[in-house]
């Protein structure tokens, strides 16, 4: 299996997380948004909701969107769990990421820290962080209440991993997580587990907010 | 079950939907937006995500999310796909809806058709408008390539349920479906199966642009 990914996404790193962790080995292929590659031809082709990741199963099919290929990849792990309920909130909060946590959070990192290209005195990103800080408090208020994992009990999730990426590296785009020490404390139990991986493997991830190229 | 919704929510309405095509009943507990239900500390207990809709099982355990709503309640039916792989392709598409499609289009239709507190010419209004066609033009291509529903081939998966309320709403906030002629020929689709539920039963749906008031 092939990832299509780009350097600094943080959806495509959900995926390199659970591979790790699972131990499936992913050829990997990492276009560059800086050279215009997610608007190629080509690019369009295999990816109709034009974005990053994309996962190429060894029979050549195509898998966009990381929720999906993370719900794919954990079939039969102890990431995607047995029963239908836990399950369903294993998505919910997988939903809830997409639309309320990293649909803000994602570009307010994009803009302020890798593209620099908006200041964080612009309404738009001062209302990413305000949306950004209420995901966050309703990730802390859930964790708050003596779970270690967000949607199992016993043991991580997909959930955890879909949630991992932007909540990490919200610093970069403002936000001040020392409000947040449930979180803190989850994102560290994560970083712990065997098989972890930064985003940049073979960096230590506190680099990340120095970068300064998009992609 | 029971259902916690709110009147015209396209989130709910999918739900009930859902629930009308495969014969579930769902006890109904509709929530007032206006009244600021929503805010009172017995909602947030709750709906930890300060959203409905909010399914409540028989046990009394609650879940939340309209995507993981639909997976619940579609397991052993026709409408949650049977491979790993058609699955994950459903839920792709569902995430898409949440992240691309639902978060312009639905906030377009509220603030310009039911609450009326933000003019077309706002900034606002038009990326919400803007990200909305790239959405539809997304899902007019993909539907182009000969199928009849969004994620199988075969039959109408809970992804075509996701995607339906904020196609079918979209013109309340100004959108042309002109434009997708796949779009419209697959909204007909949807109207056409057995169990179809309008927003408002007892009300043809083509009214759906005339509401004046919120929720
Ligand atoms: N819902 C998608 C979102 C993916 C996404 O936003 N990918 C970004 C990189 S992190 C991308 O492809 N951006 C390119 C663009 O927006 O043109 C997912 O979770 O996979
Ligand atoms: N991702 C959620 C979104 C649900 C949602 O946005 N619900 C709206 C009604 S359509 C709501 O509860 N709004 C109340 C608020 O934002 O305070 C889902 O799909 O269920």
């Amino acid at each position: 299996m092939r990832i299509i990914d780009t350097q600094r996404s943080g959806n495509c790193w959900k995926v390199r997380l659970l591979a790790s962790f699972v131990g499936i080995e992913l050829r990997r292929t990492t276009l560059s948004i800086d050279r215009g590659d997610l608007q190629s031809a080509g690019f369009t082709a295999i990816a109709p909701m034009k974005r990053v990741p994309v996962l190429e199963l060894d029979d050549g099919s195509l898998l966009s969107e990381s929720g999906a290929i993370l719900f794919y990849l954990a079939q039969g792990t102890p990431w995607w769990p047995q029963t239908p309920i836990a399950q369903a909130q294993t998505l919910a909060w997988m939903h809830f990421e997409q639309e309320q946590h990293m649909r803000p959070l994602a570009p307010l990192r994009l803009h302020l820290a890798l593209r620099k290209d908006i200041a964080p005195t612009d309404p738009r990103a001062r209302n990413w962080l305000q949306e950004g800080h209420d995901a966050l408090a309703i990730l802390e208020a859930h964790l708050a209440t003596g779970r270690q994992w967000v949607s199992t009990d016993a043991a991580p999730s997909i959930a955890d991993i879909a949630l991992y990426p932007y909540t990490r590296m919200s610093p970069m785009g403002g936000v001040d997580l020392g409000r947040y020490p449930q979180v803190q404390q989850w994102l560290a139990r994560i970083e712990g587990l065997p098989g972890y991986e930064p985003l940049f493997p073979g960096q230590p991830h506190l680099n990340l907010s120095t970068l300064e190229t998009s992609g």
